[in-house]
């Protein structure tokens, strides 16, 4: 291990966050707030992160593992700094719960511990939007478009932190790369900001809803998510949003550059589209009676599918309380997931894709011993490594999730919300079903279920691997 | 597809099948039941089964695509005219009812769908508990045993139906294999049936019982399960009987061959022992107040984790109305199962240990990505088309769970009803939680829900792929 080369590009996660928390200090100064929370975490974030940036390495060695260990410590490192505003404010006081919501917000889950939240201060909400905007494409993607041009850490932090099985370069420079992606989650957001505006939200929801969507996280300024708004038309403009934030990113390029048939081709998109539309057409169908209207239905169901699905978790209706057959669905899409190369969390498609696709190569291999069963993807042939990591992915996901389970019962939650809660917060979806329902919140768990869900949320956002080796010990032998 | 081989081999299992029921004839005989529902069922078998045996192919062809088929096909058939005495003697009027049933014992699974057990004919029962002595072992291994010698179909049959990923011939010939497996089989069974005589339980029990224990199937003559007997020896020795079911077979023979050390050495057994005692324990710890005594508390949860672990079924609490907590330990010792090798369902611990070291072996391979690392069971290199076997599995039996639980929502039972239900089948355990309850039962279901549980047992027992293979079109072409 380099652990020179780690801290200094540690440090300069540390002096990003230190900038982003600009952002809510000026909407604090705005709405009269107090600004010293913001203020004392800068300066701490600074006074740690400036020395480490500064103090430059002789040995650049840089491999895999320094780009995973980096990854996960720059992860944990931001949550465990961007919790302090929350306890400094008074808005959290309890630190293990202002951890859980910061990790919550970038990991983009949007679970919360909090009972009351439009009382709280603008700033300080902000901030916890802002955390889901920055943790939706990742703040080291967001690095690499500032770093020198040839860096040779670029690419395994690139491979660590970006989601899915595909991780496809756009261009040849990674940092042009990551400007691009950038460039179109910036052009999106700004997109939906000014729908909310035409729709009728105030500038601020508008702001802090749309960050929440961008980044396919969930947290709302309001104790009833969406469905405070009472603004149907909002809710349309937020769900077309998640579906469309759900999508690899990659296909937007391809718009861009005018090559806009790969998009028909993409075997996940269109696996991804076909399962929300089923979805919600099943839903539909299962819960009719129980609205005013046709279109009331589809409008409801349309957006918990989407936001499900996308990993979003806003919430416009009690589907705790829906058929089973429905909350059924729900707990299904929980697992899926969206596109790679999205914001959202999940399993992926295109991950399931390959997985299916494998099984069946391999009754195919039985039956034919000696043909040679190749799994393609997009009519690309999907190596056997990539095969080989969606496998160990399942595998992992897996124990997370039973062990994750076990660990819950202790609480005295019934097994519905036990399992839901593993699954929302690995999966960084959000929302809770069984005793507690989605427009609850996690503030009735014991610290170590807290613990736990919050280490699931950070083995879920960064894919497992990154997290894995981060907590095996040979991993930091020198 | 060498069609007539397989008619021959089918014509086999049915004549096998006619043979068996003259022991339920027998019993019914002797308590002067009518007979006619197994004279007229054995005719039918024969009638059938015996064409096809005599009908000689002249093509001897026989790949391991005739062994999964036959495989599949033989217990489809065996259960589908197994079901006949439950309909003909009115036990179970309902046919759908009574495939159920069937499967549910020839998979060892021990769900039912009987509400009132006590007041049924014990010929009937006889037969039903005798499905699971039979389906325990396997109908085809026991056929393998009368095969001449020198019979290519052997090993494909062997393969196709023996579970669990390591398929060990104990000596060279499969067919002193297959009588060596009986005769150990055959041993236990007699043990057990003296325990319980010495225990105080009356003969017909004592038989039916171990039958029951040793396929690890589950069903009881008593509504109460093994609780109806009050008999605490008999709880101690059913359990330590279900425990040694739960073992490889293959270790039983190394006892007999006098290299017993080699026990030891298996990191299966040894997970498998350390799985049961653990969760004992926790359970007793989380259960202790509800127990007059500490010895009954001990006793209890010892029995539930061994029935659960073996997939076997029994019931002597009612552990639904347990604590979370325990109820959670008891779920997911379901997915577990036992070794591989034994008469148990489940994942297997075996097939376990090999999917979590792949998992971890990966980890060392992105530490060092130019580093040999081999996953090792016992010592011994396991081999990569195993591991890829146990890949597929998981993903096969993912999607089986996952498919049957959207199934079974649509009946309205609750979400924890629909997953354990899913779970039971699908690992061939048997009883249920949620609304059901450990006693309860599966007439509350409805017919397609019952038919994809049907199947879900059927995928479980023969390790989902000799099922994939007979459902998949290609695998029927000439």
């Amino acid at each position: 291990m380099n652990y020179r080369m780690v801290w200094s590009l540690l440090g300069m996660v540390l002096l990003i966050e230190a900038a982003l928390m600009a952002l809510p200090l000026l909407t604090a100064l705005l709405y009269h707030e107090p600004v010293w929370p913001f203020l004392v975490t800068m300066g701490i974030l600074v006074a740690i992160g400036l020395p480490a940036w500064l103090f430059k390495p002789k040995n650049r060695n840089f491999f895999a593992k320094e780009g995973f260990i980096c990854v996960a410590a720059s992860w944990i490192l931001m949550s465990l700094f961007g919790a302090l505003p929350f306890v400094l404010s008074g808005a959290i006081p309890n630190y293990i719960n202002a951890l859980f919501e910061t990790v919550s917000g970038f990991t983009t889950t949007g679970s919360s511990i909090l009972t009351e939240i439009e009382s709280l201060p603008r700033g300080i909400l902000f901030w916890r939007s802002l955390t889901h905007w920055v943790g939706g494409m990742g703040v080291l993607v967001f690095m690499l478009a500032l770093m020198p041009k040839g860096d040779g850490r670029a690419i395994h932090l690139m491979r660590a932190e970006v989601p899915g099985p595909t991780k496809g370069k756009l261009v040849p420079r990674l940092r042009t790369t990551a400007l691009i992606l950038y460039g179109i989650y910036m052009a999106l957001t700004a997109f939906q900001v000014i729908a909310l505006l035409i729709a009728g939200l105030p500038f601020y929801d508008a702001v802090v809803t749309t960050m929440a969507t961008a980044g396919t996280g969930g947290f709302s300024v309001l104790n009833n998510s969406i469905a405070g708004y009472h603004n149907p038309a909002a809710e349309w403009i937020i769900a077309v949003f998640m579906l469309l934030f759900g999508v690899n990113f990659n296909l937007y390029f391809f718009l861009l550059i005018k090559r806009g048939k790969e998009i028909f081709k993409s075997e996940e998109l269109r696996l991804y589209l076909g399962l929300a539309i089923s979805a919600t057409a099943l839903i539909v169908f299962n819960t009719l009676k129980s609205f005013a209207s046709v279109s009331e239905a589809i409008r409801t169901a349309f957006f918990q599918v989407t936001s499900i699905m996308s990993t979003t978790g806003f919430v416009t209706a009690d589907y705790g309380a829906w058929p089973v057959f429905s909350k059924t669905i729900i707990i299904l899409l929980m697992i899926f997931g969206a596109c790679a190369g999205s914001t959202a969390g999940g399993i992926k498609v295109s991950r399931f894709i390959i997985l299916v696709k494998s099984a069946f190569c391999e009754v195919k291999h039985l039956l034919r011993p000696r043909s040679v069963n190749l799994v393609r993807l997009d009519g690309e042939v999907v190596s056997e490594e990539t095969r080989r990591a969606a496998y160990n992915f399942l595998v992992f996901y897996a124990m997370i999730i039973m062990g994750s389970f076990l660990i819950l019962s202790l609480d005295g939650h019934t097994i519905e919300t036990n399992f839901t809660a593993a699954l929302t917060c690995v999966n960084n979806v959000g929302p809770i079903m069984g005793d507690v329902g989605p427009f609850g919140n996690f503030a009735s768990f014991s610290w170590l279920s807290k613990l736990v869900l919050t280490a699931d949320m950070l083995f879920g956002r960064l894919e497992i691997m990154p997290m894995i080796i981060f907590l095996s010990p040979t991993a930091w032998k020198k």
